[in-house]
């Protein structure tokens, strides 16, 4: 395996593809920045890529300003469900949450499903499972931030790495669309849609309009094209079919070669990425501001 | 569009990748049979692919020796969570209803949910959207039957239809697996997985084992190799890599110029087709009884 040369490591996280309002640009940074730094420890010191993608979405879904555990939008019922999901590359398995209630970190639910009969839990079973799990019962009071009351988001923060070992992983994690219908989901926790990780491919993570990125199973068409194309190229083209359906989105991903690639259409997209090649942090708002760079 | 000429039409379904028990074989042929014949009517008067492939699963869901709508599979809570999954080629817009509960027909609700901003709903969200928009509320008690209180199941219907104004859709329903984890899915409502159509390439359904038919995002694979392979070979290399992942299934498909086909490596598989070209109904419980015809 050509990644699978040792001590290489790449990192690429995201924080969504959301408008950015005046005065988050701050928050944002440093907040994908930490993600970042989070994930990259892991695999500096050796750990998988599952469990760096698990600590950089942990760190989002702690923070308030990213749509994801704490600071999740609210449905139509003014809960929160959220939904989460992790691939391993190593053999394509999957752990999946989907409209998931009163839990703090949603991914790390969905990396208990990995080794799972059932890998795919919704709704109150995902909760359910959650409890039998040891997970702490958080209530919506201490999910929900007065940003969250105001504000209408769709939004998902994820993470794509490649561990020194040669594997590859991918991660998401979104509070949902703000006042949707209860149980709404979206691509986040979907196999082939939101996330997808293949070692003999690559791995990348979509975030956006979830019911477009759905419909056009989009990991699945970069797993696709990301040998030919790149990483880039290959998101590009997937989230270049996402207008007609009406939406928008931004995408990560990393190929088989230890590439990190991104773009979005959406107005905005925070990225922030590393490797052991470019070891200094990098971290963008938007394409257009890493082009400006 | 080669499928578009009119009055042609091919209509495919199936009632299942299970084993067939003993004395099971008449009701399984009678059974897919009439769900054959009830999408048929609709194609035949000049109905949509959607409306075919609707009239054509909520025959299966009524027959209780189909494990889908009523005699669905009981989860380890000893209740009835079911899913179902409906796909337009024409915009693909999708349908989708996941471990929903207390409702005759899933893919009923599913098809109501495509003209919806919310296309995949979830547990108890799906039940209020199907109490919202008139779905009777349907007792475990009248959806469960002895056979299932008895038997272990995983099981899927499915139907695939082109109709007469060159139209495809894809349609799935499952009660699940016997005994699974309350809010375990798998990949019956997920398009990419379970389903997919889109007019430029056809459509296919799938059944088996669904969380390695997730896991490998089956539907999107046959529309890669559909054009290229046709129908039964598309499918017969996608169902080829169920085994490695533990797992085994069987799908069903028609391809842009109509051309019917299917295929399993599951130990049976329940099938009836028919078309414009080929109207006298063929039904079959395996692939091996097709060859010895």
């Amino acid at each position: 395996m050509i990644a699978g040369s040792r001590r290489r490591w790449a990192l690429i996280v995201h924080g969504g593809a959301k408008p950015m309002e005046p005065g988050e640009e701050q928050p944002n940074r440093e907040g994908i920045l930490a993600a970042l730094a989070a994930g990259r420890a892991v695999l500096e010191k050796g750990g998988t890529a599952i469990d760096a993608c698990e600590a950089a979405i942990r760190t989002l879904e702690d923070l308030p300003i990213f749509n994801a555990g704490t600071g999740s939008a609210l449905n139509a019922a003014g809960g929160i469900e959220m939904c989460a999901g992790l691939m391993d590359g190593r053999d394509r398995q999957v752990g999946s949450v989907a409209a998931i209630r009163n839990v703090a970190h949603p991914v790390s639910v969905a990396k208990r499903l990995l080794p799972e009969k059932e890998i795919v839990l919704v709704g109150d079973g995902a909760a359910l499972f959650a409890r039998e799990h040891g997970f702490e019962y958080v209530p919506d009071a201490a999910l929900r931030t007065e940003k969250m009351v105001l504000e209408h988001e769709h939004d998902t923060v994820g993470a794509v790495a490649l561990d020194q070992s040669g594997n590859f992983a991918a991660g998401t994690s979104t509070g949902g669309l703000s006042g949707s219908r209860v149980g709404r989901i979206g691509d986040s926790p979907l196999p082939g849609s939101g996330l997808y990780a293949d070692n003999e491919v690559g791995a990348v993570s979509f975030s956006g309009d979830g019911e477009s990125i759905a419909r056009l199973v989009l990991a699945s068409q970069v797993m696709a094209t990301i040998a030919k194309d790149g990483p880039e190229e290959s998101i590009r083209k997937a989230v270049r079919q996402l207008p007609p359906l009406g939406g928008d989105g931004g995408g990560i991903a990393i190929d088989r070669r230890g590439n990190i690639g991104w773009h979005h259409n959406s107005p905005a997209f925070v990225v922030a990425f590393a490797s052991s090649d470019a070891p200094e942090p990098k971290a963008y708002l938007s394409k257009e501001e890493e082009r400006r760079v």
